[in-house]
């Protein structure tokens, strides 16, 4: 059996009961290191409050592990229960289809068990979840590769007044190219998107495509460590928001569409009081 | 404080950790009972599961208590800490946005405890959540009241090529007409609309509108009990899943659109085989 258990947004206290039970029989429990586990308080050689909660190892699995390993993953799920813990909901930000995929051909049965993710906690800052258009994810712009896809779905999304969820990238144990072409891996240090490079980005990008979708005045929510107890919302506009240290790591943005007066009052406890900028 | 406290999807066991420890030291838990609790075992005259896990009574509040009375909740909130329990997470589906917006007018302090939702937890049948438009709810048609707003929406949707989730109608606690009209309140019995119904009512649209937004082959994915260990997953043409017995409430149902492989290769483990039907 192969247990996929979201560990939610917070720290270790955020699993499950259910999920808690299913690590605990385990017999070898992976978590997925991946996207990102800072708010776990997890260092690549310090699993411990994990370990201490579970009573079992904990096996970091980076992306290397998860795509070229799973074939270790898979035969231990065939012959014993094996946990893979990922951070927020299983099928949220991230995906794990394809593992699932594997082990269901292989037929090893599969049990998920869910969580919260940032797909359904960003619920908190009034706006509703339901009015929301589609996803779309900021990459890093690098000096050659400046992909922009992402406005015109922003642009899809504001015309029928629907707010859109930005994610913002993330890039953990990525090869580093000079590394790469000297045929030695090594890896350059984490990045993860801050809300101030994003909004930066859409703006750069409003001004090259020029189609008014958005601007600096837009209403916007910023989210940082969401889920986490010392959690950072805030709403405002873009030029406000691109003021506000949201401190760590992670950050993601909502571009507000039309609002409704019940989502303007709880926006409100959100918004930036002039005299704290 | 006023803690919100999501319970996510499946039974008693699907709190987290750090849900139950809030509850735990909570003078005042209180539950909303206007979804639905039918997978937590609970009928009007019976907690006990809750109650012998959080070790303490739990307050039963349906639709009238949380809207009219939602002033007993605050006072408590304002000297001790209360918790008010929610179904899935407290801004999934359904929005608990106004408590939370008085509580905070009052100087209230408030704090959102996550789970999982419907809105992420469909991401298991491995349709990506990033490529799902606008959620819409198809509620229960009348004779004499049919709104079909969801059609234009599915339209939308199905136009870029997203997915669509439909939630379907949930009756709990309904007064009866006949009783409002004696001044007396009596309550229609609980209803849950079911994938076939909703399916029935969807096609019932398409045929008065005629623009050929779905149809009866149409591919969807049927969910019953989500997150529960008798959870229900079946993706196939409307048509098909009409056939399906789906059991139990609650239902939900995806309107499939453009999908990529990997989202094919997932949804495989789903289909209806004919031999099954």
């Amino acid at each position: 059996m192969l247990y996929i258990v979201g560990l939610g947004l917070g720290d270790e206290r955020d699993i499950t009961l259910r999920g808690l039970e299913a690590v605990k029989q385990c017999h070898k429990v992976y978590i997925e290191a991946y996207t990102s586990l800072l708010s776990f308080g997890i260092s690549s050689d310090g699993l411990s409050t994990l370990e201490k909660l579970y009573g079992r190892p904990v096996i970091l699995a980076d992306r290397e592990m998860v795509e070229e390993k799973a074939d270790e993953i898979l035969s231990a799920a065939r012959v014993s229960d094996v946990a893979f813990l990922v951070v927020g909901d299983p099928f949220g930000a991230t995906t794990h289809t394809d593992l699932v995929v594997r082990a269901k051909k292989l037929g090893i049965e599969v049990r998920v068990i869910h969580n919260a993710s940032v797909m359904n906690a960003i619920g908190i800052c009034g706006l509703q979840l339901y009015r929301y258009g589609e996803t779309v994810s900021i990459p890093f712009f690098t000096q050659t590769w400046r992909p922009d896809s992402f406005y015109e779905k922003i642009q899809r999304n504001r015309n029928l007044g629907l707010h859109t969820l930005c994610l913002l990238d993330i890039r953990v144990k990525e090869p580093s190219l000079e590394s790469l072409c000297r045929g030695k891996k090594q890896y350059e240090p984490p990045r993860y998107m801050t809300i101030k490079t994003a909004i930066e980005q859409l703006l750069e990008v409003e001004q090259a495509k020029g189609e008014s979708v958005y601007n600096e005045d837009t209403e916007c929510v910023g989210f940082a460590r969401l889920g986490s107890e010392d959690q950072i919302i805030v709403a405002g506009t873009m030029c406000q928001l691109q003021l506000i240290d949201f401190g760590a790591p992670l950050h993601c943005l909502v571009i507000t569409g039309k609002t409704h007066p019940v989502e303007e009052e709880m926006l409100d406890f959100y918004r930036i009081r002039r005299e704290n900028l």
